[in-house]
């Protein structure tokens, strides 16, 4: 599929080999504009809008409390959560759905210090990317403020992170996919070298899960956190996943013990005592218009085949990278991240000085992108519902918009 | 209002007058039951289903991501948070949405925990109920075992709370109303107690809130949390919300310091730097969604007059007891809870040896009730949209269920 071509024809050839195209049908996006911003928030599955009116009037406004139950409400964390298993590559019973991706983080590093620290008082150390997304830096840095004061954060540069594995390293914490220049780790290394040296790892899936295949059991990854709202589609501030693998979930304890992570929370037993599984890692009822936002996007996210996914990820991508160096290096765009597919997520920034008049100019062409100041333009190229001409389109009103600029 | 009539007509002749009797018609609720259980699960307001469907199609489908500020969804945790404020009698910039009842309080017992020690290293005591929502207590228990060792969590008698305020009281974690019999507790007298105590004090609004008026700022109340989904009819697992008093906001501290608890969350600066404000609190994205549903019962529950609600919540609970007292006794159904309107909430629990069957029957005959094993039936009075008739009608349907099962 290593067609670079300057000929919107050959494009438009792709898209109609293309075996995702019909997925872009299950999403309700408007036709006049291409979000390349669904990487940040990816749009309404057709089903959405309906099944929400549905789940108010058919269920909450029938049966009220009782829908917990009769409609298996209850349920949704988990049964949210191995759907997103299946996507991950984990096992049933392994992933649950609750709060949000930052909280969730809170909630896996305190258990994994603490599992830690079970194995070696020596273990302290919570190793992490200094580029990392920051609020999984802020979250690390409130757990080793808040509640375990021996436990420091250990900021270096991602490619050093192999050489910090020493013997007081507690857990490592890695995003999978980089949010900016969408550099993609390589997880089976890393957590097979974190492993060797004794410690924990959690990977951030927020930017890969939904594009990049993950193998979460298989490559034996310890914890995992992920946004519901990027490429799994799950609406505005979706709640996130936890994965705990089997392996750690009978001893693994999370310090927000409240009633939902309880092993019979409807007894109201006295003192606390957590669900076998990974229900502990929940504590109060989920926000269930959310969860039922998520699992409609989690379902349709479900449909496509990973590997065509992936496939069509790194067409999109490598198109992309191509048309930009061909036609916009002359006007000082710079194409940032990994020049290798293997190493690149499903995103691609670009550099330019006047980045934030240049996204204006595209939107007002129908074409939205987002800015990272000062001079980054990133471009989500979910494969679901991006087309290979929405690339050539871009680039090319990116030309001409330059052209005119200059 | 103290008309405890065998008649149906003399109800009837309440309703026809209830400055409260247009409210019911904001609320989507089947004719044919009556929802006691409202307590757990308040009803949709009308304009719910249609405000999501709208969220979708017109704001999420339209301008994605960039909705957030164009529909000021970023600013919407702290504008309900407000509008909350308006029901609990706290001014603007104290009260924020967030997740949920159970993780906002281990926010605020975590915050005031240090904030105590902070003052004296001898505060390590959380004082609470010993019959306080079990979640509460796991909350509590949690931050204890997992966030500071020296923390110890006491549980005392209701009614020996002001006897145990020594000089270790960190915090003092209460439920305004009790969520089995309603118990409601003085809340001026209690946080004047513990003040002059040197202790912060920390309320559970859930079953209170929207039913029994608060004077958060005037009682000078320290901490607050409370619950969306029950009287303020925010949806099934609505996010929860937190109040802290201006007076303690500047210091407080929180340790789930995700991006959106940053000054400047867009900024993406590499160290955590709390806002000055409410929004401290927050940690990660909002569920939209369901923080959208929210909104919409606040605003619904917003619109009664605070002084209506409570005089229709004793004239109702009143009746209830009365005629449960009439026509129940001899079946050996005995009314639980405060005999003093002032001491009670907005609901009332039977204790019937059958409770489960009778629940049963009742729910055949269109009054669903809930039942608190292994005895108690739980009938939440609603002022918003629970009718006089609605209770003469359910004693009734019990006299005679009871009748035929005797």
């Amino acid at each position: 599929m290593k067609v670079h071509s300057a000929h919107r024809r050959d494009l438009q050839n792709l898209d109609d080999v293309d075996p995702l195209s019909g997925m872009r049908d299950l999403f309700d996006m408007r036709k006049d504009h291409v979000f390349f911003n669904g990487n940040s928030l990816g749009p309404p599955p057709r089903s959405t809008g309906s099944r929400l009116q549905s789940v108010v009037r058919d269920q909450w406004r029938i049966d009220m409390n009782a829908s917990w139950w009769k409609y298996e409400w209850l349920n949704l964390p988990r049964a949210v959560g191995d759907r997103i298993g299946g996507i991950i590559g984990a096992a049933a019973g392994q992933v649950v759905v609750a709060e949000s991706t930052s909280v969730n983080l809170f909630k896996l590093l305190c258990g994994a210090v603490r599992a830690a620290s079970a194995r070696s008082q020596a273990r302290t150390v919570i190793l992490t990317d200094h580029d990392n997304f920051p609020s999984d830096l802020y979250i690390a840095d409130g757990v080793a403020r808040h509640f375990r004061p021996e436990t420091t954060v250990r900021r270096v540069p991602t490619d050093s992170i192999v050489d910090h594995l020493g013997d007081d390293v507690a857990v490592v914490l890695l995003s999978h996919v980089d949010y900016r220049f969408g550099r993609l780790l390589p997880m089976r290394e890393i957590t097979a070298r974190a492993h060797a040296a004794g410690a924990l790892v959690l990977w951030d899936l927020s930017h890969s899960a939904g594009v990049v295949p993950i193998d979460a059991d298989d490559i034996g990854i310890d914890l995992a956190v992920g946004c519901g709202y990027k490429y799994l589609n799950g609406g505005p501030g979706a709640p996130g996943y936890m994965y705990v693998s089997s392996r750690l979930l009978t001893d693994f304890e999370q310090p927000v013990t409240g009633w939902l992570g309880h092993a019979e929370p409807f007894d109201f037993e006295a003192d606390y005592r957590p669900d076998p599984g990974i229900a502990r890692l929940t504590t109060g009822c989920p926000p269930l218009l959310s969860l039922i936002a998520l699992d409609e996007g989690v379902s349709v996210t479900s449909r496509a085949d990973p590997r065509d996914v992936r496939a069509k990820s790194i067409a999109l991508t490598e198109q992309f990278i191509a048309l930009a160096r061909t036609r916009l290096a002359r006007f000082g765009v710079e194409v940032t991240g990994p020049t290798a597919a293997a190493e690149r997520g499903s995103h691609v920034s670009l550099r330019y000085e006047s980045a934030p008049r240049l996204a204006g100019e595209l939107a007002s062409r129908g074409f939205d992108v987002e800015v990272r100041p000062p001079d980054l333009l990133r471009f989500g190229l979910a494969p679901l519902y991006i087309r290979y001409v929405d690339v050539f389109d871009c680039v090319e009103a990116m030309e001409q918009l330059l052209d005119h600029i200059a």
